[in-house]
């Protein structure tokens, strides 16, 4: 179902960048746990605009109301429901485009998917603006996860061809809470990024990169095999963020399998593996090791520079402006989209793994 | 659900790898399509092993069974259901280990998973045997859709570090009828690559690769935003299959947004893009260009040296010498489970989108 | 999913009786299909209460708010959110009853289910209140068949043992008309149907009774045999309503099957059966008949006596006096509610149907 | 999906009656319950014919093949599979009614569901044959209930208009297992039972009835409000019973709200309700006590008198005399179906449950 995703948490995203309100319910909650707003807050602050030169203008004052779900502070356990609404919308910035499509947006697919009835302003419901109620409900399922003793922390580890470093063993709160301080949430190299952002925006362009993300704290024998393993839920759920476009687990690729194959140790009475090129999955279900991935993020389809494309419905070639407010780069945008969408992903299936104990 | 799949169209998976069969129920089909056993006996095949020295000597003389779901050569639209009856069981090769985890497989993670219960012989139901069933849906749907006008090839571009090349824009019905005859399925370079198989053999090592899938002739407007759109539900799909550790849409990584953004043309009176970056993809919904995706596979974990491991039921740490038939490379034997999975889930996009024409 | 329903049209509600606001999100309308509010309104309406002396004194001033997935009239395709919030609440009614379980109600199950933590206040998201988006979405499901002329209309043969009259044949326009403009939804002895109900109320007592509801214009082979049928998937929409406890399809009981069976006939072209005590459906799938079917309604378990219970807090008998505003007869209310989930049920199956044309 | 059900133990039957064979895949079990063979041959015995003159003189020979799932005796967690190939096939019983339908079965519901393309054979898919795999993966689940201390068991309460008697308050071990020795299943008036039967069968006739099950042992808190209640679950899969066409929970119908209301107590430490009208279920949710449900089975549609009917291809009026073997009565034969769907949507919510505990 288009807009909605989960097994034992479901989720139903709604809105439109231009529309009244946007929102989610999240049914299947486990009642009796903390709804941490502070973390909620912290991750919107964090999605939205405006903070630096390397973001668009656009001031996005988010503020969630709470419509159900939460009773003195805790879940209800039924369906929770927030919204935001929309308050600064600049529709005309868009009119003019209605009929052009914008290269590498979802103009004209969706066009032909509505037969022309979707909401256009903004992109609609295809817009960015959409990864808000992902960030609504993921921060409040890492709020949940967190108080079992699981934590999940993203680390930007390319932009624009400029590379930063992987986390490789550096898995732990005092690396992730600075890395979180940071406004590009990248290990190393933050600052050479930030050059190429703006780089990019002088010359009316765009750039791209790469995201990983870990989980750590997750016990063996989450998940299942097949279909409805960590790898399939991941996936299905980051594909959810619009510019990401690839992930992958694990972290070497070109290895032969005597280098790559993570040998099994006791240590500490525990087992661990002495790498972790698997990124914590075996056969769909989890190890006990660190769950890493990495995504890639594809450049912003918005650039400044005039572009050949069609006018879909006159069915005739023309030209394009975008002049609308957007990012040359929303990779650092994308870090707690990727956090937040792995954390409904993860709490469904720890809360899964409840059944098979 | 662990071993099933599909909205429209669910199949369900079952085996294990020594067990008395292994088989699949596809429900949901669309009744009154041919069912081609010539298409599904090719795809067995080349799934299948012993054909040269690249592979297992192991010979699985699959023949499928159709016990519901045919009638009078067509579809019936109920429940079509297929087994193959295992024959060549050596049980043996494997008992001696079925304590010991075998590194990089889900021997550890299933034990925990399933406590202790499930099938070990041969890997259980997290065999790459249990990809035969796939092949036999996948096939049976890529029949259906190939007489839709739609067409799915893989391309393997790498093996073990040894480069082939990207398909780009040779995608046609020579191309990818000459592809299919080799039995290291790559547009270039597969000497080089059986060449690289072979020495990792040589070196009782294994090696991993890229594959690269196509699918062409498939309409605007297939699947949907967010959460149901076609990379959510091909990567979901293709996370299914054993070795597959990544999935990439589209073909570069860091191009800039000028360079990147697919620009709309119409060529003879219909929507084209002068690039295909976007893999034909875009807000989640096709926009007429061939699906592209690329798949990475990681190096076989069962290889002859002796490695460091534990045995997870003494809690102890130990070596392993795993003594049965494997395979140095996987990468060829997965094109025919990538171009079948990804036929399941093409076929469940392209019902769906009937909804809603 | 505990407040989710449905396949091609899912369908999410949230809310409690005493929180900040009620509301649906309906992902995978169609697009293009006309937002009719006058029927919204006209069924949230008949819905709500203070009419007349059968029903409670509350006062429910609901005005739909419609967030997404609407533009310039017509759905968008994208999901649809409706909310209205709660103005008059009277929490301090049910205070003194927070943990005192009222007989036959949820409040001992709710209280174990989620382990104390959902909302108490006015039965939470047990409420009948949580009708009233079943209501929202299912008149603007009912608004879309309607365009595709299929009708739903609903009579009440039963309350507290005063019988009406089924409507047989009488399934016609003007009928449905003239049932829709009475208070109590019924086409015949309504009058005697009051009088019931206001003796209950006198008696601090209460009465349920039977509806049942038709489906016409539907044509043949809509569902699917075993477990899609018409009759499971209306089923699981219509138990969604609070004092629903028993739905029955087609009409008599214990005839012979040479008077039950439906012959078939041709009529001017077109199937029909000469009786239709199958409600329409066989083998799960539409006939092309009416869909017919009866739903009993349990008396409304607030009542204003004194009733024996337990405190399941504190584990001991207690007795307990309910002195909130409730209706002696929910039945007439349930009339709505019948009728908008079927709609959902219904254009969920039509959709699906467009699949296998 | 047609012939799929649940959602942590989904079962995916299939098979036509005069087909190769029948069977079913559970996936989602438990891993390391017992599965009890015993139960199932009891079973598929129970609901097997030819036992005396009220059923139909078809011998079917059924013996379960586990193709996968068992290991050592236990569930192995992966999915499992059972079919059973068909022996006694007759298939020119039915050849020269291909076209011609049968009065109140799916003959024309199904041609135009299927286009023409489903197997008629015997019923094909919508054969009462297709109650064998429920009766296969409902009695293993019936194993495993019965080992966590629930028991199910149904009761005749009327065939063909002669009563019998409700359960009532006999709800133990003895009476189950006295009910279980009976070939018509009722704890009283089956000799008036078999009579009327007998009668049905010499006017060329047949008889429905109604049965009630019961679900003892079951905790208080399983089930969760709306759509995913009890009652929602069990008249989902229930409906997937062919001749079944309406389900009641409870028992009581003309009651006024004061001698309805199950009022709370609390017996030995334990909350218990004086009377059950509820069925054991409030909001979805149970409370405690037993399940409690009727069902009414329709009058076998299969008649030895000529009947009016069409010819659907030819559209043409005709008539038809059905020479097959046919039971003048389904009723006795549905007991073990009701008990075996009510397993699996049991053990479906049980295993929900752990996740909320």
């Amino acid at each position: 179902m288009s807009s909605t995703l989960g097994k034992n948490l479901e989720i139903s995203i709604f809105g439109e960048s231009h529309g009244d309100a946007i929102g989610v319910v999240i049914s299947g909650l486990p009642s009796g746990e903390v709804v941490d707003k502070d973390i909620i807050n912290r991750y919107l602050k964090k999605r939205a605009t405006g903070k630096d030169k390397t973001m668009t203008a656009r001031v996005e004052a988010d503020e969630v109301q709470f419509l159900s779900g939460v009773y003195n502070g805790y879940t209800t356990g039924t369906p929770l429901a927030m919204v935001i609404y929309n308050g600064d919308q600049r529709s005309k910035d868009y009119s003019n485009i209605a009929t052009t499509a914008r290269p590498s947006h979802a103009d004209y697919s969706g066009f032909v998917r509505y037969k022309g009835f979707n909401d256009i302003r903004g992109g609609g419901h295809f817009s960015g603006r959409l990864t808000t109620p992902m960030v609504m409900a993921g921060s409040l399922c890492y709020g949940i996860l967190k108080n079992k003793g699981i934590d999940i922390c993203a680390n930007i580890f390319e932009i624009g061809g400029v590379k930063g470093e992987r986390l490789g063993n550096r898995l732990n709160k005092t690396t992730f809470d600075s890395l979180r301080e940071k406004s590009i949430q990248a290990i190393a190299n933050e600052d050479k990024m930030r050059e190429e952002i703006l780089t990019a925006r002088e010359n009316l362009d765009s750039v791209g990169g790469r995201i990983e993300c870990v989980v750590t704290g997750i016990k063996a024998g989450v998940g299942s095999p097949i279909f409805d393993g960590v790898e399939n839920n991941i996936a299905k759920a980051i594909f959810g963020i619009p510019a990401i476009k690839g992930i992958e687990f694990g972290e070497e690729s070109e290895l032969r399998g005597s280098v790559y194959n993570d040998v099994l140790q006791i240590k500490d009475g525990k087992v661990k593996t002495a790498t972790n090129h698997d990124g914590g999955i075996n056969g769909g279900i989890t190890n006990g090791m660190p769950i890493v991935f990495a995504v890639k993020v594809k450049p912003t389809p918005s650039i400044s520079r005039p572009q050949n494309t069609i006018d879909f419905k006159q069915m005739k070639e023309t030209e394009i402006k975008i002049v609308g407010r957007h990012d040359p780069c929303v990779v650092a945008r994308a870090v707690p989209c990727v956090e937040c969408m792995t954390a409904i992903a993860v709490l469904d299936m720890v809360m899964e793994s409840k059944i098979y104990e």
